[in-house]
């Protein structure tokens, strides 16, 4: 670890009008800013996974809005609008599963759409508006801890799958954020970070933030899951999620269905926290979310000690979230409150924010 | 791939009185063949996964003893069998979940403590019992891919979970040795190879294998094999043991558990392929079977590109193996048929021979 700065995942820099975000791809190794002035560069920093985590991107969307709106030459309003919708579809296309991007991308566009007045103030607003959404994510988040630490005790060993700390944020964290606010309570927590393949998110970048924190942590095999919930070392299971259909459903990060097949096999609750922006209520069921599938190359490219892990020439399947049905999911955390089944009624007073 | 013979995973050389084995570790970079002379060396090449596999370390266990034999100094009968009953107890030692360890020792000592006659004989009787423990493998081997050809249909797409070919045996392979029969008789099968971390058995040894035999299949990350089961894309799931309890709770390599958790979830059949030899009648249920627990390092050394993949200074948990308790097993393919439930009486006659 080269430098360490407190800045959030993503920032806006209003001295050089540019995104900057840290590399991702380059942690536990390096601590790199990137800074990006031109939105089709973030376009490329979502999809290659400079920063990613469904809030994360959410705000990346909106800060690639805001330097798209700077990038446009337009002199009318109208022109400007055709512009941001153009770049709106560039950057909803990064990436096809977590609904914040088009979340983050419809509230930008809402504004756009219903703006009066002249371009450089529309401009000034859709940066405006990115900077609320940031902002309201690291709020949210601290709210969605504050809720989900309640279910935590001390004494509890806890499986998380994947980073959903601040790194997958704009700062502090969904489920790591959780896992984060028992332990500041004086909590005695244990983690078992699931390395998570094929991108080790886990042993990455949840280490790496548990290390800062002072969590006390354990990585294993995503394979070793079933093996500590069966012996019964772990008392919950945590993790975030990248879409959740009406009913409860929740697309989050491959290998999150045999994981919660493991605990509702022993009996041991888990827990998905999410930001009411993760919950897209126009989908029925998880089978209608889109799961992306990424480069085989995620998967064959590991080495140990500079020698590699495959044969040469062969092939991989890479799909990068699955669908965990309600039925395995015991609650959702949300910054509204806690959401109990029956989902399909609870979620929407969620997202209505009447939980509570 | 440096170099390729037609030899054994495990053999005994006649001219030189050593036992080679392929080196497994290096696969699919290097291929390489030790030689050891001396028991101790056998005891460490089991233990540091030189070789591996219930079956392969049957046999070289026994082929240990062979080496203790001629290594011995005893000029008596009982000398000789001191000094095996100690050789014996250091091979046991070497890994303690696969009862084929066990099972080949108790099978040569058994000999050895019967033996009347000359030291020398009994030292020629040992290495007839480890060869003739070698061959039969083989031929076990291949008797268990043709009953378990008879459940894999034309059009089947298979995950198959660690490594169980020609490398986990002495020759042919017990799961994969069902595959690679289905694919000589003919039929169009395409597997899922599950990569299995911590030690990539599947991405380096079961890719390798199957490159050789022309199967088609892709690599997944363990993780993602719930997925294909999910849609519909998967037949059949199989996989070897490394020891089967009275009521078919099977332990294997780590993952097996969840994976089978994931295949019963969405009705499709898993079946696990063992000799009888692995078959530990003498064990009520699962949770009696020891589970090795092994170097943290195994879990925390990756690398991509000469870039580290977790923090320095971090812990890991490695637990080797996991039980798969038997209500997730479909059947269970022996050298002497397959067992379908209920396993206490059916295992009990396949160990007699009496199924067929």
């Amino acid at each position: 670890m080269k430098v360490e700065s407190k800045m959030r995942t993503i920032e806006w820099n209003y001295k050089k009008n540019s995104v900057e975000m840290i590399d991702q791809r380059l942690l536990p190794g390096e601590f790199i800013i990137v800074e990006y002035t031109d939105f089709r560069d973030v376009v490329y920093a979502i999809r290659d996974m400079v920063i990613r985590g469904a809030p994360a991107i959410g705000a990346a969307a909106a800060f690639g809005m805001a330097l798209a709106a700077r990038q446009s030459q337009a002199s009318t309003i109208e022109g400007l609008r055709s512009d941001l919708r153009l770049a709106g579809q560039g950057l909803g296309d990064a990436r096809p599963t977590a609904v914040n991007l088009a979340w983050a991308l419809l509230r930008i566009l809402g504004i756009v759409e219903q703006f009066q007045g002249d371009p450089d103030d529309l401009r000034e607003r859709v940066l405006l508006e990115a900077q609320i959404i940031a902002d309201e994510d690291v709020e949210i988040n601290k709210r969605m801890a504050e809720y989900g630490a309640t279910l935590i005790e001390s004494g509890d060993t806890i499986i998380h799958h994947c980073n959903t700390g601040a790194l997958a944020t704009v700062d502090w964290g969904t489920a790591l954020g959780v896992i984060r606010m028992a332990h500041e309570q004086g909590k005695n927590i244990h983690v078992l970070v699931d390395e998570t393949r094929p991108r080790l998110q886990g042993s990455r970048l949840t280490a790496w933030e548990l290390k800062r924190y002072g969590v006390p942590f354990d990585v294993i095999a995503d394979n070793a899951a079933g093996y500590f919930l069966k012996s019964g070392q772990v008392q919950k299971v945590f993790f975030g999620a990248d879409r959740v259909a009406s009913n409860g459903d929740v697309a989050n990060k491959i290998g999150t269905y045999m994981l919660a097949l493991a605990a509702k096999d022993n009996q041991v609750p888990a827990y998905s926290v999410v930001p009411t922006s993760t919950i897209d209520l126009s989908l029925i069921h998880g089978g209608q979310i889109p799961i992306e599938e990424r480069d085989p190359a995620e998967v064959l490219d590991l080495e140990k000690k500079g020698r590699p892990m495959s044969p040469e020439g062969i092939s991989a399947r890479n799909p990068a979230f699955d669908v965990t049905p309600n039925r395995l999911i015991t609650a959702i955390v949300t910054e509204n409150g806690i959401v109990q089944p029956p989902y399909e009624a609870n979620l929407a007073r969620a997202v209505e924010g009447l939980l509570i």
